[in-house]
């Protein structure tokens, strides 16, 4: 199977996809989250994973447009224990260390660890892998990244530090991406479903929107908005609820949730993720 | 009066600053959102504003976030007509742009326009005003940036292009922030009041939040959620409704809403923002 994920390899969405899949599976690294929807909507690939939520950073707000713009189905999601490690090129110390290259996030999330780098300028990139892959090819030796353990073993380059996240509970959740939806579970299994939808102009719209899943006892495990364009200050919803949607309770609410909404979209129903570390090893 | 913004001059901030205090006020640059909360705590300004909302972008989430870590309370709101111009150096043809510098939002918003120049690379930088100082400043030949015309005004420099962002529905609303909460309002004008909070672990918490406001016809006008930093996927709620905190029914409200969270924030009443368009002037 072909798995597409974005960024270079050692990257923390291909670390998670191993996870989900197994190892043994064709993993594709394609440049931008938009592409990975397209590698799976045009079948250059079997399935497409990508990061939705960070528990320190909050949701990635451009992949729940993305699965708007879309027609792939959310068909899993696993979480993955995000380590940083603090690489470069061997033979560089410390206080070499003049730039510090990674995701915005990478940065953000070991922001006070980098202050014993008072003098070291940091650099967003794309990717955390990019940033390892970069000052390698450039043979930067001012030069660190913050990246994954396996980021460090698939360029061959020097850990300096690890674990250097300011906050150990610091965890992503990926969602698996496919052209059709899931439709079959292990009976035992609990299942998850996401939906999107904008409301009708009416007061308490949105309270009436959550009442069909209170109504019946089903959980809301996330609510998210995001802007609907061209129309300023109206809302997209994004919800995710507890079981799957063609459960009777939770076709039931949705059929209700119908009645008030102007726009409604299934994303897909799929097992409750697992919460996993990184497996890192040399190939 | 002083007032804190983050940018450089003619950024879209003091733009709307100066439509809510009136242009007489002395606009004080800070480089960061998070200088603004600060400049405001010390006593350096005695009132900031910050972008906290577009229409086609979404939240700017690290405001959200700067909002529950200082100690100010919102006094206002006002949301802007956002136009993008295309800037640069006097002599600068079209065709001899290779580089576009913006804010990313800036860049993000003329998306389409910007095809005109397929062989020009997009450079995001801090802020859209910052973007033609460094082009003014740098003498670049072969760039252009996307800012506001009264950065092109404050560094005399040449429009090539005007209202050049996709989608004209671009607004982006700004909060006022400042030491004290605001208590006297004209009795005619409408009031927000925004809370943030976190809920008790109970079945259909959300709802029954919500509920407090339903149930007593206050209409909602916004909800944002935010991580829980160090408790993954817990999270906090943002909440914008309609009438002010010592209204009757919003007092009641809240008085509720205590029962079932473990954290509650009044961030401020305020009267509900105007829609201005910017007004650009020689100075």
């Amino acid at each position: 199977m072909k798995i597409a994920f974005a960024g270079e390899r050692g990257s923390f969405a291909e670390l998670a996809a191993a996870q989900y899949f197994g190892p043994r599976q064709t993993f594709v690294s394609v440049p931008e989250f938009e592409d990975v929807f397209s590698a799976v909507s045009r079948g250059r690939a079997n399935h497409g994973i990508i990061p939705i939520e960070n528990s320190l950073t909050g949701s990635i707000h451009q992949n729940y447009d993305e699965l708007l713009k879309c027609n792939l189905s959310i068909t899993g999601e696993i979480f993955l224990r995000v380590s940083h490690f603090l690489i470069a090129n061997h033979g560089v110390k410390p206080h070499n260390i003049k730039r510090v290259f990674s995701h915005p996030q990478g940065l953000a999330q070991c922001k006070n660890h980098l202050k014993k780098f008072p003098d070291a300028e940091c650099v967003p990139v794309s990717n955390t892998a990019y940033a390892v892959k970069k000052i390698r090819d450039e043979r930067l030796l001012d030069a660190a990244a913050v990246a994954s353990f396996q980021a460090a073993i698939d360029y061959d380059m020097n850990v300096l530090d690890k674990n250097i996240e300011d906050n150990k509970a610091n965890i992503t959740r990926f969602l698996i991406v496919s052209k059709k939806p899931k439709t079959t579970f292990a009976s035992s299994q609990p299942l998850k479903t996401s939906v999107v939808f904008s409301l009708k102009n009416l007061p308490g719209a949105l309270f009436r929107g959550l009442s069909v899943f209170a109504l019946r006892d089903i959980d809301l495990v996330k609510i998210e908005s995001r802007p609907v364009h061209g129309k300023p200050f109206e809302y997209l919803f994004y919800l995710d609820f507890e079981g799957g949607s063609n459960q009777e309770r939770q076709a039931n609410a949705l059929n209700h949730l119908k009645e008030i909404t102007v726009f409604l979209r299934v994303l897909g129903s799929y097992e409750r993720g697992r919460l996993v570390k990184p497996e890192y090893k040399k190939r």
